[in-house]
């Protein structure tokens, strides 16, 4: 029997929008399950004293030019460079877990990487909020309320925690069992793992 | 007619193993010729104030894993973690130049390699020098000589100053007409760019 696969993201990471793109068909094509786990990511490259993507960057040219060529081999064209880093990744993280309680977790993550990497709407900003969750039909009051309660603050908090027992420092990270995967480049070795269960 | 590769790297670099052990199979495969291109990228990771593999951090607990894995992937079982960094990496890549000035750089690449990732001597050690120069016939006087001249110097010097102007950023590197990409992950891509032509 195979096992799910658990996708840990946050909504504000740049090579996430692959994996978003591709990961319902690559797993139902696999008959894998799948379960989204937002997190702090920022809190952990704090920590570690380390951001992936200065501004100015060579690396960061790079990633920009390297999401728009694999994005190109699936047949997407995204606007890129989108808007970098966003003005509230947290609020966008706790947004997504609201919305995956209501089993809306994958349709709002594909329209905020719609909203950031098309229409130039960055996660956690007034626009790509209003516009995401108008997207799935959500009634965006109630749903902001939710993602700023108490409860889901401490639910997004302990997700954290979590992330950094497992040893993710990433995103996106696939984990199959205690076997972690980092990088939308491992997606295919993460479903192929879970299949043979 | 194909392009060629120009394979940018440093011989202290953990995941450029893994290019080094297939590198000449697949650039044949392809119909590529390839060129070697040894530069100093932990000087352009100090002038990026960043350092990829801190002793201690998740990602370089996973960076070590997720090599042993795709080694698996290739039949390959080294020692892993290797000596980590390496004591002085910029004496091995001016090595490097030298042995490849005389057509025998991919074999004491391969050489240097097995002696980190098998018999546990980094890149600039003593031990790692001599050994690796005795696996591919190469007079340790004579070559240490010529890897520590002014000219090699000031050419090894140069090379960083272009990977710098190319926008190249880590290693393993692989540059096609202008198309950068980086990591092993990228390797294949780059070969297909290049047999295009």
């Amino acid at each position: 029997m195979p096992h799910p696969v658990a996708f840990w993201f946050t909504a504000g990471s740049t090579y996430t929008y692959l994996s978003v793109q591709r990961l319902e068909a690559d797993a139902r094509a696999a008959g894998v399950e799948f379960s989204l786990h937002p997190f702090n990511l920022g809190l952990l490259f704090r920590e570690a004293g380390y951001w992936p993507f200065p501004e100015g960057a060579a690396k960061t040219a790079y990633m920009w030019h390297d999401i728009e060529r694999q994005a190109a081999r699936m047949g997407l064209s995204p606007r890129l460079p989108a808007p970098y880093p966003a003005p509230d990744v947290p609020l966008a993280n706790r947004i997504a877990m609201v919305m995956n309680e209501d089993g809306l977790g994958m349709a709002w993550l594909k329209a905020s990487y719609r909203e950031w990497f098309e229409n130039g709407h960055a996660p956690g900003s007034d626009e790509a909020v209003s516009r995401s969750l108008a997207a799935v039909g959500a009634d965006e009051t109630a749903v902001l309320a939710r993602a700023n309660a108490p409860e889901t603050v401490s639910a997004f908090d302990a997700a954290t925690i979590e992330a950094r027992r497992r040893g993710i420092f990433g995103a996106p990270s696939f984990v199959v069992g205690d076997e972690l995967f980092w990088g939308d480049d491992r997606l295919d070795q993460a479903l192929a793992l879970a299949r043979q269960g």
